[in-house]
């Protein structure tokens, strides 16, 4: 356990280099400028050379500001310098859909291949999660279920729900752990959604771009999908959603409200609370795929629709699948007012979910091992994104718009026009170098020039030289 | 380990006691009978004390013979006094459907009260379960997979796929590994296999009576269900199934091949056959639920539809749930032709499986474990269906019948016509005995007078006391 003091220490050196990276972004401190010695640090801050060095590491992690051999710290780079967002996405609407089937399995294939440099998987590298002690909970969840053999409750492990719901408190989400149903992973809380609320014919609504895996489950269900228009900093456009609502055509509408994949927005307060409203003012079911909200980058775990969601309209789904362990297939939903109808669902098609490592990741939540892992990954995947968007700014056609995520794994790229991203990839697998082609994310023919980026990857010279690599070969295509 | 010596005893005490048990059977050696003293056996047949003792242990536990103090053993039990086992079933087949919710979910919340006698669940107890050794297995998993953390292959764990396919050899299986997609579950794989193959609107064939929780995800996902006569010996009907498929109106079939539930049925080695060669006439794909083929009583593992399937038009469907770890959530499907079909709706609903799991039960079978501990359970479960059949001929109204399962958990009870046994359930509730009423297990308005009866549970006095008062509380409604 890390004593109070220790603790503080840490407070003092983020404290530190998050006002150094303020004056850099404001160019206060200018590009090129060199920085006060440690021991000036030292003296400044009333702090010890320990903490004055941490801060420098922390800023030299964001590439920031670079070490010169027997001369200093100095500053290399400054958020100015990030590649512009691209705009708002203006998707088109035809019922005749494109076949992502065959580069998504492409794009699938390559995955397996472990020597390439992996920009397509939207999970974390092994090395960032905490294998030991999550080994250590598993351990202590076969000995305090005796095994684990016998079939759990049907609604879920017990102790994983309280954890839920305790958690539910940093988002205002006032849920208690009867309001949640456990499931084998986000997709499969998805798809029990699905399969509760809508049938074959169905029209839903969803983001665009979106999460391939979304669409195959819909189409697979033989459901129409509508693509909202959507920002990459707020997510939905709000009046794109009235409007699609406003045709009664939609029978549910399934937003990733929290640093989306793949476009990287988090939709703000205001933003939530109006689309609760719609959805009641519709009646018309919410699925909230909240995957990625506790990686945020600032201050704060965002909130939620359901932090909004008073007549329970808002099915709020989740997992450790992008933070702890994708392969314990632990995830869960708090469906609202539609917890029977998910119940039956669940025990239909899969009676319960596995007991033991539900067990495992309550237990894991319990001690608090959760908190100590995330702020340790927030800070690298932080550092992660902005040496991405560095490499970007340096390295790939000048009018490459980035977005600029404040949470998550994920960076969506738009490339010049001219640039067919499925060519690129092509290209970009022979050196060894895998990424997701934009027109994954959609059933209509849009987003050929533009890609999805994971910086779920442990940050070394080889991740940026694969980054290099594409930049270079994008601006061959031009 | 077990050395040679000790395995050759045990064959040695169990032909012992077989050749009793049949001489019983054939009134060789009647009711009341003295048998020779363990003096006399031993001498016999040339044996030991233990191997003597061993053998009419063997009679005494399936309830056949008795001993008296300072007397000796004694013949107290035939199979010649078994009730009659229940006609071919007839079932209606109309458009309207009754309702089995109510009961169902009344049945699931008595299920939970653990102070019952609980004749409704259709899983070994507990302690029929090796779960020390499940627990060393699970701690071996995490050891070699590093954690399981990690996605594993959508299509399921190596190891488990290659003990699947291993173990396919005693009923002629010729799978091999990469014919088998692993799933959370046999109820999983069943419905993977209908979100796969059937949409809404679709009719599907089944046996009549068939296990609840099939009809209840049927209907969920809006097919219709055809019902078919069903032999409780032999299993469907092949006349009744010709009928049905010459109709063009089914899309699909789904048969529990070996010890149905709840009928026990086993259908003979030419019935497979056949079934599979009408379902290649009729281009009509069989899920083939086979749950319980390894908990045979007789002397082989029973054949499967699959052992026939040339085409590849069965898929195999199993778990461990009824043999191992029903907590664990590991079942498979060797899908045939349908594979790739089957891994992209795994791919869509789940992602992939809980690897930790998997591996587990993987290294259970591949170090011969599984072998071991089926032969003590199929040992105790085949007492305990006698020790039922004696209290059933003994306490039950004497024109009750029973199904005669040669595997398998579950016996299936016709008691008569006058009797509801959804009123003998509220009775016997009220005496802390639950069992699953008929009515369960039918979309039609039929089996009123039935119910379905585990046995496997640990078997005690309570257990005997139970059926004694569950045969009162019949008689009394007579």
């Amino acid at each position: 356990m890390k004593t109070a003091a220790i603790q503080k220490e840490e407070l003092i050196y983020l404290r530190i280099a998050n006002n150094i990276e303020h004056k850099i972004n404001n160019e206060v401190i200018k590009l090129g400028d060199k920085l006060p010695s440690i021991r000036e640090m030292c003296r400044e801050h009333g702090v010890s050379m320990s903490s004055a060095l941490q801060a420098y590491y922390v800023l030299e992690g964001k590439g920031l500001i670079e070490s010169r051999p027997q001369s200093g710290y100095y500053v290399c780079y400054s958020n100015k310098r990030f590649p512009k967002k691209p705009e708002t996405t203006q998707p088109v609407y035809s019922t005749e859909v494109q076949d992502t089937e065959t580069i998504i399995n492409k794009v699938y294939a390559e995955i397996g291949t472990k020597k390439n440099t992996n920009f397509a998987l939207g999970v974390p590298a092994a090395g960032l999660l905490p294998v030991a002690k999550l080994n250590k909970a598993l351990t202590h969840a076969i000995r305090s279920l005796d095994g684990g053999t016998e079939y759990g409750l049907i609604q879920g492990n017990e102790k994983l729900r309280r954890q839920i719901a305790r958690g539910s408190f940093t988002w205002g989400g006032k849920l208690d752990e009867d309001d949640i149903v456990s499931t084998a992973g986000c997709m499969n809380a998805l798809s029990f959604c699905l399969l509760s609320l809508v049938q074959r014919g169905d029209t839903i609504a969803v983001e665009s771009p979106v999460y391939f895996g979304i669409l195959q489950l819909a189409q697979s269900l033989g459901l129409n999908v509508m693509e909202l228009a959507t920002n990459p900093t707020t997510g939905v456009e709000i009046e794109a959603l009235k409007k699609a609502l406003q045709t009664k055509k939609i029978k549910l509408c399934l937003l990733i409200s929290n640093f989306n994949n793949p476009l990287g927005s988090c939709m703000p307060d205001e933003h939530k609370r109006e689309v609760v409203k719609l959805m009641e003012k519709y009646n018309v079911p919410l699925i909230e795929d909240d995957l990625y909200g506790d990686v945020y980058f600032g201050n704060h775990r965002p909130k939620c629709c359901k932090t909004y969601d008073e007549s329970g309209i808002v099915l709020w789904c989740g997992s450790v699948s992008k933070t702890l362990a994708p392969g314990y297939r632990v995830g869960w939903v708090a469906p609202g007012k539609f917890k029977e109808k998910i119940i039956k669902t669940k025990r239909y098609h899969s009676v319960s979910a596995s007991e033991i490592t539900q067990e495992a990741i309550g237990d894991f939540l319990e001690n608090g091992r959760y908190e100590n892992h995330l702020r340790k990954l927030r800070h690298t995947l932080h550092c992660n994104s902005m040496q991405y968007m560095r490499c970007i700014s340096e390295y790939f056609p000048s009018d490459t718009k980035v977005s600029h995520p404040q949470g998550g794994f994920i960076q969506w790229v738009e490339l010049n026009k001219k640039i067919n991203s499925i060519k690129l990839y092509e290209l970009a697998v022979q050196q060894k170098i895998s990424f997701a082609p934009g027109s994954m994310f959609t059933l209509q023919k849009q987003y050929n020039n533009c890609l999805r980026l994971s910086y779920g990857l442990d940050w070394n010279e080889k991740v940026e030289n694969a980054l290099k690599m594409l930049g270079r070969l994008a601006k061959g295509m031009l």
